[in-house]
């Protein structure tokens, strides 16, 4: 298959302090798309049908901390999880034609040399771009962020911030199904209807209202044995608050903080010591050869209709970098996405 | 035996906000000794010979927590751990003569029911007071917030703040022993020669010297596994920027905000995730039933020389209120006491 026309980018140009800007921090390009002569042996071009939009890309624009993963370079196509599929290969073990997960960055088309590549098997009643959802990075999140580190037990209270969003969602829904009682924190009535009508969450509380701190006491009669924290910020501070004897805090994300010159530090920590808690982090690519085994439970939950998510599409790459704005403004509901390919011209 | 003249205390009487102060907290008065003919079956009268003062007992002043333990309440004798000797009994198991530990308060005599009393063996050269340091609630917390909770393992990195106080010191020297490298964080150049060039501690930090963060990162080239965290605020941000992965965070306590109106959080926190390291907070007491256990073990480190303490001595309850505040501002080296009997009067 002859390849051509223009494979549009993203570039990161400029290292943001505080607050992104997506005209300024980011840059569309167009360039031609790999033509396969160019392939190496192993190497496959894939096209992106959809791109994943994360709160930790804001950690990947920055280059004044230790982290997990190397900032991004300036110039550099920005960094994203893509699914797709291949178009042309000299791989032996990726062939056209194959529906792949990849690293494939903010771009419509990707060289792969198969590292870190995934060759999807979608299963009955899920989609291509739930391999960037519910069994993606959002989904491995959930489940071993929940389950590994929060160790919730039947009976206890969980309660989970971002509730709304990818992850958020998919940790009370799997903490319903072990048993716990299950409180989701989010931003707007909407949401919180979701939750507790939909995704049958026992309560849903919106952050916004004047008397939320006293809402979340009053659902809380327990106290708080797991907190899954999306958010960090003042709702970390109350859930601190509120912890449990011998509670668990899973910090998983910081979004309210991650866009801030300085970070607010959680200033009711020594609740840790008074209630004998502990708060711990956790990168999900560490649980790499334990997807599986996630990808298996979650896919059984769907089938059994115990596990609902939605998806908060963005059209086209262009408008990936606003489509992550909204995502830090709490725009979204479910997975945040970006649709590279429309309809009519999937392959 | 008739006991006579007048009982010492110190009555806890304003609820600080902020920093508390010796002379508006406190009061001193004076009561009549408790007599025998008080005593109800199985009750005793302890004289305190000794007085442990803590910076847990900033805590035990406010109510506007949660807590592991009740407020001191307006009026009441403040409380505290006391060694010293039976006088008087009702008791079976309690006897004229017995040594004891108790939570006895701020106060030269004691009446008892037995509850929380600890009838004391003093070992070959430990002195009664180490049932208040190495061997009290000093010590356990040592021995159980190091080993249980931060777990180290040899060939590790271990960080201590607070390190020439009772607790510090003692944690330092059972990392040495653990086979672990050791670094403390104290606040005079006296301090750390102590810990360096008697106690053995691989290297001792002043935080109060200009380039302390540079200096930290010097001594910590493999970062942080273990910190055992007595103070908080910045020292805790420094120690978490540098925490290794899959580091433990002991959060024992945090002199340096006790006294805040508004508490610091370690705005680094995030580092957790990253690092895929946790904090865990403790409470001695809920180790009870194993200090016997480590009580051993100490003791066999004291006849071995391999634990080295010193104790920091206010003389006489009424300058009690004066020692707190000295241990809050850093003055002590070592275990800070008040002695409440002098050696020519002793029993």
């Amino acid at each position: 298959m002859a390849l051509q026309g223009t494979n549009t980018q993203v570039l990161f140009v400029k290292r943001p302090i505080g607050q992104f800007n997506p005209t300024e921090t980011f840059k569309i390009v167009k360039t031609p798309v790999p033509t396969v002569e160019s392939l190496k042996e192993g190497e496959f071009i894939v096209r992106n049908y959809w791109l994943s939009l994360d709160p930790a890309m804001r950690g990947w624009m920055s280059d004044s901390r230790r982290s997990y993963i190397r900032p991004v370079e300036i110039n550099e196509v920005m960094r994203g999880q893509t699914v797709g599929v291949v178009v042309a290969s000299k791989s032996s073990k990726f062939r056209a034609g194959d529906k792949v997960q990849i690293m494939g960055g903010w771009q419509e088309f990707t060289v792969s040399n198969g590292k870190g590549a995934w060759k999807l098997d979608v299963p009955p009643g899920a989609h291509l771009h739930d391999f960037l959802g519910i069994f993606g990075g959002t989904g491995m999140t959930a489940y071993f962020g929940l389950l590994d580190i929060g160790k919730p037990k039947a009976g206890e209270t969980v309660v989970v911030s971002g509730a709304a969003g990818a992850t958020g969602s998919l940790v009370g829904q799997i903490a319903k199904i072990k048993g716990t009682r299950v409180i989701g924190i989010a931003g707007s009535k909407e949401k919180c209807d979701w939750l507790e009508k939909e995704l049958g969450f026992d309560v849903a509380l919106n952050y916004r209202d004047a008397d939320f701190s006293k809402k979340l006491a009053a659902a809380t009669p327990k106290y708080i044995d797991v907190y899954f924290d999306n958010v960090g910020g003042d709702i970390l501070d109350l859930c601190l608050k509120r912890i449990a004897q011998k509670g668990r805090i899973v910090v998983c994300g910081a979004i309210s903080q991650y866009n801030e010159k300085n970070p607010q530090g959680p200033k009711n920590y020594t609740t840790l010591i008074t209630q004998r808690a502990r708060m711990e982090g956790f990168i999900v690519f560490d649980y790499g050869p334990r997807y599986p085994e996630a990808v298996r439970d979650i896919a059984k939950w769907l089938q059994e209709g115990k596990i609902k998510r939605r998806e908060f599409v963005t059209e086209g790459l262009e408008n990936a970098p606003e489509g992550l704005l909204r995502l830090f403004k709490g725009e979204n509901t479910g997975k945040t996405l970006v649709k590279l390919v429309n309809e009519k011209s999937k392959l």
